[in-house]
């Protein structure tokens, strides 16, 4: 059976897209930390981030680091932190974070309750600022 | 002036040591959040994970990598989580910490106390558990 996330990759699930390219796929969390937290996932489903081949860890982080630079480009803070925790979806994810405190990391705080219209700012948002 | 990571790469400072190589260093984290949390730094002293350069990050994830394999093998722990926060020194270090549930990757818990033997005994494992 596919994962919530390949279900969201192949358009079954709608998400708030950011970008995409052959191996992966950005798009934002609908329960954030902050607004801009993005999920960055390989489409290749693998549960557990450290599983993946060297090789596409490395294009995951480097394609992370672009979207990082992104978000950083849209939203007031000092840098994009990073998490990887994994145990709700058997399938690999990076959480990318705008930060400017330590707590704004802190995965049990509740969780921003946005509008469809702020959701689809945000994406817009990133997105438009993607180097290529 | 040097960090306090490039003081504890260099020697001037002391540290629980799990490994290193001509571009990275791996130590325990004084203030652990979990038996084995360790810390993973660049040698390069650069302030924002996602300023190092594409190949450098690459090889960053790649090394730690292998260190959360050995993590793994020496606790009893669902996976390793990663975290990269990075207000506190500015030296970019990726944090890995063996997790069972979310909230073992909450950094505003109160932190372990450890003897020292308990910080020999843990380094000593990890590192023998190392693929080389």
């Amino acid at each position: 059976m596919s994962t919530l996330f390949t279900k969201i990759i192949n358009g079954v699930i709608p998400c708030y897209k950011i970008a995409e390219n052959e191996k992966f796929f950005a798009f934002l969390d609908i329960n954030p930390l902050q607004k801009g937290h993005v999920l960055v996932v390989p489409k290749q489903e693998t549960d557990y981030l450290f599983d993946l081949s060297d090789d596409l860890l490395a294009d995951l982080i480097i394609f992370s680091k672009k979207i990082a630079a992104a978000i950083q480009l849209s939203f007031d803070c000092n840098r994009v932190g990073m998490s990887v925790i994994g145990l709700e979806v058997p399938h690999a994810h990076i959480h990318l974070i705008p930060i400017n405190s330590e707590k704004d990391m802190n995965f049990s705080r509740p969780k921003l309750k946005l509008e469809t219209t702020e959701f689809e700012e945000i994406s817009q948002l990133i997105s438009s600022n993607i180097k290529t």
